[in-house]
């Protein structure tokens, strides 16, 4: 179309040149149109109780309340926004079996012990204009980051660069693909000109030689740098396909391909823990911190909930709903009168165990040494991966995550006293920043399994759980309904303690305008 | 080894750990100590006339005064910075054709219309440090940023995100070769184990049925995005891997991967120019603006530089060497005393043609709407690129690189009216982003090859260049020598100009002190 015929359409349209495209069918993709939610509130006030001031419990109270419900909400920890969790200068935490550690982070400085990432698509980002919560880019992927592998033969104990493995690895996929091509291996159904074109871009995505070969390539680095003059820098041999493979570096690749995984990621400026804050703000019900629900009761209007208050003595309160934002390894245990069914279902979805450690270093070594600005290590060691921080690069200090495990290497880790972690955790590190041991001022470690309002990082859904027990969940049981990233398809994402919170309330609203 | 060995080997390297490291070769990669140029200063002051105040004769000036020299800088433009431009409210320019243009930009908004990026490994980062120029993170790549493509076949004139032709492609890739691989059709040196490895990781990373083919993949995003409850969330058919190879990407994907663009890439905060900024507030020689040289003399101990003043007055200044930064496509016209065999060196290498657009909007509809926070759209239409910025994320407004072209393209662009121009980015972007119309401000165009001093966008040599001219260029003739990013392993990027000039400065002073 002309810009003219497109004009004269927009005049057509009312002057909306939005509206004329959409006339058209000119955005192929839906255009996002305000997230806000936009529910019909309320006349008779009535009270929620919201169960959990994470994400989930926070964004149901502001919804609840734009509508004109009364919350009360009731968070165990002293603290709010659980897991994002945000460790500064003097935070405490204590787990279940007692072991306890203080930070001493420098004033400035900080690290995200739970959720950080937040992509594109999620919703979490329409909170974040929304709130007026200031985001920033968080550099997911970095080509010169390192993997470390141990007893994965040929390349075992070496530091490799990320780009090295994978520009290789391109390398020799190209050069068998275009080879087989090349030889009417394959039996395809592509014209002979498709195939003579896919078989020059394989060579120039591979850098193949002119026979197809991959012989290495600039893209992987260089031993000596570029530079100017008659410097044009020397570059090595690749590593064998064979050492590659036996490398097994797959998970890692497979980390920054997934949707919600692929770049442009964003991480919140100043901490994770300025989006609870922003809700908070807004929100004008009571929190009560230190506040463990002891059991969920239903009424015959609604729910009674009891809990301990800071004086460890019991209380008890009445609201017309309750949404319990409360993870299901928690609410497991907690005397209530959910239906069996729905107990059962409570009761049988595993979480991941997951650790994850902040570590402050007198110097930013990994920017100014090793050039690295952020991005992932990966190792198949216990610590697993070393986050490097997307912002303040240069700044005097940083924090480094210096592991971020799961499963049984996170079990293995959270068994240990704080000691052996912070030991096991810097010998381990150092063999891929040697500088660790010269820098290291103080760490922070976080078994998510192991803290007692949490116990665990998020629910781990199979197939069957989402077609059996999940639909079990995402009913309202009388009054009460449940809300968190365990009551979505974002599990372990703050964009899915949110959506499932704006279900709920969407939900819970209509019920209450049907009932007049 | 064992951390007390370690210690006690730190302990025998005079306590400092990285001694020990470097002495036991932990560092695979050579660790970065400092940067810093350390030469040897002089005794008795030496006048370099510095041509062109780009970050090539900025830094000689920089360097070469910490040596004791003295320096005198002239710049033809009425601005410092050359290529490392930023357009700002009121900035203006004039092509050698005589058409002029004023910015109308909003007073805080900014675009840099030449260098942009900083790769990790480039010096272009240690003068940040140095300097305290503070960086943050430019996202170079976008899995949500869109290809654009007309007369491609079937796939032609949609907008399709990058991610969904990257998941397909990979897709089909690993089928191909994983079939191939099964039935024996390679003749590979690989046991049977790694085969099945093989296979089994092509089968991950492709997201292949169990019996290997590729049909659609989560990672390719979503016609309706995944949510709460009982919403997974539904994915589309993959594209044909036919029309995916008619598509012809292959050189977006290769802008992501050579080993200057592989991310993460940085950038300057608040803009490119305040690099050159950074280096003024260090320079105490003068820096005389709209002085463009006449003619370069040798005399019998040094150099006359013949320039204009802003009067448009013939003046005369000599000095014992110079450093040229003028590059070579606006040098060649300029009278001097140049050899013959560095004349015909001048004259023969060809520069890039390249445009950059900046378009202001109302909003920022790329993040608000499309979902887009940084990274780049690809398109084959005449504006090639679209840059969305990596700060700044959901504030009232913003600046697009609307175009960013090359060779023909750029030539037909720059051949437009500033009218014309606007008309052409505005109707091709709005292919891509409809928004445009209603949405757009003012915009500024730069074709670089049309810029009366710099004719170009950054030097362009093939592999029989580097063997015969480039050598050339890179002798200094008699007390005259090159630098820029055309003397160096990186054209077009700032640390190209950093490096040569580091390498002039020491190789200048070198000579200085063996004549005593």
């Amino acid at each position: 179309m002309k810009r003219r015929d497109f004009l004269s359409l927009v005049a057509a349209s009312a002057g909306s040149t939005y509206a004329a495209m959409i006339a058209l069918d000119l955005l192929s993709q839906p255009a996002k149109a305000s997230k806000k939610l936009e529910l019909k509130p309320i006349n008779q006030p009535k009270t929620v109780i919201v169960l959990g001031a994470g994400v989930a419990g926070l964004c149901a109270a502001y919804e609840l309340e734009k509508l004109g419900y009364h919350c009360v909400i009731l968070e165990a920890n002293n603290r709010i926004g659980g897991r994002c969790f945000t460790v500064r200068n003097t935070t405490k935490s204590t787990e279940i079996d007692g072991q306890t550690q203080q930070s001493t982070f420098d004033e400035d400085l900080y690290f995200n012990a739970g959720a950080t990432r937040i992509a594109q698509h999620h919703v979490t980002l329409d909170y974040c204009q929304e709130l007026g919560v200031p985001i920033e880019p968080f550099n997911h992927v970095n080509e010169a980051a390192y993997y470390y592998q141990v007893d994965v033969g040929k390349l075992s104990n070496k530091k490799i660069r990320i780009r090295e493995i994978k520009q290789d690895f391109l390398g020799y996929k190209n050069e068998l693909l275009a080879k087989a091509i090349n030889q009417d291996a394959l039996d395809l159904e592509l014209t002979k000109e498709d195939q003579e074109k896919l078989v020059t871009f394989l060579q120039l995505e591979g850098n193949l030689s002119p026979d197809l070969f991959y012989k290495g390539s600039r893209n992987r680095g260089y031993s000596t740098l570029p530079g100017a003059s008659l410097n044009p820098g020397v570059i090595e041999s690749p590593f064998d396909l064979s050492a590659i493979i036996q490398y097994g570096f797959s998970w890692y690749i497979l980390n920054e391909t997934t949707f919600n995984h692929q770049i442009s990621l964003l991480q919140i400026v100043g901490g994770i823990d300025q989006l609870s804050k922003a809700f908070v703000n807004k929100i004008k019900g009571k929190i009560s911190l230190e506040s463990p629900v002891q059991e969920i009761r239903k009424t015959t209007t609604g729910v009674k909930i009891i809990y301990l208050d800071k004086q460890q003595k019991r209380q008890s309160i009445t609201g017309d709903y309750c949404i319990c934002t409360i993870p299901l390894t928690v609410l497991k245990s907690i005397p209530s009168d959910f239906s069996q069914p729905m107990k059962q279902a409570i009761s049988s979805i595993p979480y991941m165990a997951t650790s994850k450690v902040g570590l402050q270093f007198k110097r930013r070594f990994w920017e100014e040494d090793d050039r690295i600005f952020g991005g992932i290590s990966y190792t198949n060691q216990n610590i697993t991966q070393i986050f490097y921080p997307s912002d303040h690069f240069f700044s005097q200090k940083g924090i480094l995550v210096g592991a971020y495990n799961y499963e049984e290497k996170a079990q293995y880790f959270g068994n240990l006293s704080i000691q052996e972690r912070e030991k096991l955790v810097l010998q381990q590190g150092s063999k891929i920043h040697p500088q660790y041991l010269e820098e290291f001022e103080s760490g922070f470690y976080v078994p998510w399994h192991k803290l007692p309002y949490n116990l665990g990082g998020w629910a781990m859904y199979n197939t069957d759980m989402r077609k059996t027990v999940y639909p079990q969940l995402n009913q309202p049981d009388d009054h009460i309904y449940l809300a968190g990233e365990h009551l979505s398809y974002y599990p372990g994402w703050i964009t899915g303690s949110l959506e499932s919170s704006r279900h709920v309330v969407a939900q819970l609203n209509e019920r209450v305008h049907s009932l007049g």
